[in-house]
């Protein structure tokens, strides 16, 4: 068997545990009681990235890559402060975890988003091998996970993710309401200005 | 009428105008007297970057960004060089770009890929606010423009691309396979090796 035969083989045999883990997963409450806690703990450190990226005035979204129990990776929104429209938390996150780990593949590893990954940061998942990926509030309008596309969950790109949203949902979802409720008010004020 | 609504309706109206233009060129020939032949000279500047990635053993894929005829933004595909799964060609060029321009978002310039982009660099993109997107070969496999998800011709962005693939296709599609090629003689002779 060649080399890139055996590599299919095996890429095959990790997608039928992942199903075989998720299924088991997803029809007993062990998960509730093992993945929970450590859920939220990581998601925390997510929203606290969140607010260090709305203390920059950017949109505030936050992110952690954890492998094996350890943060191996953070981010936060920076695409202004950077000037680089690839700048979202989930990208930061994704580029520090593969330094740090010295391999651009970050098999087993679990990333944490505040917020439902846009299409782009959905993609960069995939190419990251990422495992698992755990988020705060859907996306209405840009989720390419659950709310639009499905990206992560594709049978045609030989990687498969598993997907938990609606962690600290409340949470998460606040911190972004409450960033374009301050800034309505101050455009809503700029605009009086301008007007006279 | 706020600043939010005001910048709404500056957004829709800029949609129309994309819409416009584009049934324009697509209906009548000045497209390809006007555009062809730069689309040409700038798909080659990106197969140059797709040779440099083959160069580094790297899937050779290469991008430019370019705005009012000049190249702000040059990247091939680095992703086991920089050890950074978000390095494809279009990112690298989409950053460099925004350096350059000091700017995040790119309106009015093109990007050139020699390989349909994927999901992440679709969606960068998008992010970036790029006005025309030139390609050369289809990725059948995990081109998400075209073949998949039609990531950049969504309607609930705010943002749409003018869309040309096919330019100089056969060059770009012979760059990959024939580094595919390469690479399966390669493993075939490794395993021979291996197994004596």
């Amino acid at each position: 068997m060649g080399l890139a035969t055996r590599r299919m083989v095996a890429e095959r045999e990790a997608l039928i545990q992942i199903d075989f883990l998720t299924a088991i997963l997803r029809t007993s409450n062990i998960r509730y009681s093992f993945f929970m806690e450590a859920d939220d703990e990581f998601m925390r450190e997510a929203l606290t990235e969140a607010r260090a990226a709305r203390d920059k005035g950017e949109v505030p979204v936050g992110a952690v890559v954890v492998l094996e129990g350890a943060v191996i990776g953070r981010g936060h929104n920076e695409v202004i402060t950077l000037t680089d429209p690839t700048a979202h938390a989930e990208i930061v996150a994704l580029r520090e975890a593969a330094q740090s780990l010295g391999n651009y593949r970050l098999a087993g590893a679990v990333l944490y988003s505040t917020i439902e990954p846009c299409a782009m940061c959905a993609g960069a998942i995939l190419h990251a091998r990422i495992s698992r990926l755990v988020y705060g509030a859907d996306d209405p309008k840009a989720g390419a996970v659950v709310t639009h596309f499905g990206i992560c969950s594709t049978d045609f790109l030989n990687h498969r993710v598993m997907i938990d949203g609606g962690i600290l949902e409340a949470e998460c979802r606040e911190v972004i309401q409450s960033f374009f409720r301050e800034k309505r008010k101050t455009d809503t004020s700029a605009e009086r200005c301008e007007s006279g």
